[in-house]
């Protein structure tokens, strides 16, 4: 018995597969021969506009469903071989709506380990977070696979997105326990590129500060700006997921981070100067009323253990991946006007 | 505004009553004159032995309802002033049955708020637990309320049920910072005494032990006998509950743990010669299939904060409680004989 599930000639579902990381994935396992590729989505978060590079894929198929319906995804994943699981409310929704997003994030996943078995896929790549370290002043050093989820000092809703993620992975480790389901978790860091959307908290700094340069306003900073950001170019999270598929490891959970981290103030900067611009950034501070997650000391969230595990280093850096989300914003602006 | 809610003349509904906490805290409310005590279980864990002294009181009512049903709760709870929040699954449970654990931890939750907002009770006091700081072996040293939540090395059920106490909480805090709703969380550890139940992992160590001595059996220590627990006495925490109402606090979480930890080998010596024998325990190994919940280094749950917060400190020591719960087995086993 091999854990590992090749991409080519295999079938795979991608359930929140109409965002970001989903129609990257999507590409990606396309591209590396996959029989086929359902994008399962109910269309509430996901969009049209982020796989419309998708569309008329001769492989690919658009599943409109719901997580919260069981067997929505019974239906979706028969025949299928491997799932990837993206659906979830982040922080920013958990804020707006915790019962759906505790629905979604707990509810969802339990629908979806159990299509999955049902319908014996052969492997599962759960997309967790690291929100499994959680938040707040005492998340600092060196986050590895074993540090604990930190709370004091963070949003209800922080703190409810983080233990789903605790939860989801959990349910997975249950489901390979019971019924010899394998998966691999990866813990995405804050995930930036192409098709970005609006909904993650981090990710807002680059849209916020990009948005105003262009305006012809001062980019601002919440704070002193040495809060550490850990963002990861999704082209480089598409092929970690490929390679959770294709790796012979199962039940595990590893980072999937960016090659760095970055100060608010470097962000800030690095997005200013790619956009053309050489506005000084503005020093505020934080805004009453949203959800910022703030961070006390320095911190990196060490990658090395995917290299071990799937064999997987991520490879853009965060001002090359930045010049291609500039790039890719640019271009849609030109089309919409 | 005061967060405080007296006992004496005021409306308690106890969402889980029919179980060890809840039926020594409602002959604690009812003592302290309360007006009306609501005992609200399904009976599915809740016994009839477990209120069988409380029976025909006058101010006491029982209604059977289940927290999974929203309209259940918001009915028990009209005219109630504060609720106490004790029905979960704890980690067997939670191992036998994961879908359901979920369900009663966080939905079940999220439903005793929603009535409990909707009827405009005045304060909730929520049942955490000490799970908040996880299992494994770098759960030592004291544990804090800002101690994080260790998760590395522990079952899949645990982890679960831990991270499900976290959620009730943030719902706690969620519920207040929307809606106004004061609430205390008090994060027992391992609940024993008199109406003893079998569904809590780390006091079966008490039962077992008991149930083979008086059988003429050695008792038997699981590995080396230097782990710790850290047990509170049932009528304590009543205490503890009947205090977090009548204190000014809002919107904390606090430990309530007995004086004292002891070790395993400790525990089983006390039960042993409790009950009259002089055994010597046997070492045994681990017990395949079954969940214990090992710790590595030695542990205490500090609960200083609480004596600042709601003014409590336990006082029943480890041994006088177990006395008391001996006492209690043998003479229902009297009864039933």
């Amino acid at each position: 018995m091999t854990a590992a599930l090749p991409v080519a000639g295999n079938r795979f579902v991608i359930v929140g597969g109409a965002s970001l990381v989903g129609s990257a994935t999507a590409a990606e396992l396309l591209d590396a021969g996959a029989a086929e590729v359902v994008l399962f989505d109910n269309f509430s978060m996901g969009s049209e506009q982020a796989i419309a590079h998708l569309r008329g894929h001769p492989r690919l198929r658009i599943v409109r469903g719901d997580a919260l319906r069981l067997p929505d995804l019974l239906r979706a994943m028969e025949g299928c071989d491997g799932a990837l699981l993206l659906a979830a409310s982040m922080t920013l929704n958990m804020d707006r709506d915790p019962w759906g997003g505790l629905d979604v994030n707990i509810r969802g996943v339990q629908h979806a380990l159990e299509a999955a078995r049902a319908n014996r896929l052969r492997k599962v790549v759960f997309a967790s977070s690291n929100a499994v370290y959680g938040y707040g002043p005492n998340v600092m050093g060196e986050l590895v696979e074993s540090t604990p989820f930190h709370s004091v000092g963070a949003p209800p809703a922080a703190v409810l997105y983080g233990a789903t993620k605790i939860i989801g992975e959990q349910l997975c480790r249950d489901y390979r326990r019971r019924f010899g389901l394998d998966y691999v978790v990866l813990r995405y860091s804050t995930v930036y590129g192409e098709r970005q959307h609006n909904r993650a908290a981090n990710a807002l700094y680059i849209v916020e500060t990009l948005e105003r340069v262009r305006g012809g306003e001062r980019p601002q900073v919440h704070g002193d700006g040495s809060e550490t950001k850990h963002f990861v170019y999704v082209g480089d999270l598409a092929r970690a997921n490929r390679m959770a598929f294709e790796a012979e490891a199962s039940d595990v959970a590893v980072n999937a981070s960016g090659p760095r981290p970055v100060t608010t103030l470097e962000l800030v900067r690095m997005v200013t100067r790619l956009a053309g611009s050489d506005l000084e950034p503005e020093f505020v501070g934080d805004t009453p009323g949203k959800v910022r997650l703030t961070s006390g000391g320095a911190f990196r969230i060490a990658h090395e253990e995917a290299l071990r595990v799937i064999g997987w280093v991520p490879e853009v850096e965060m001002e090359e991946g930045l010049r291609r989300l500039i790039a890719w914003l640019d271009g849609n602006e030109a089309k919409a006007g």
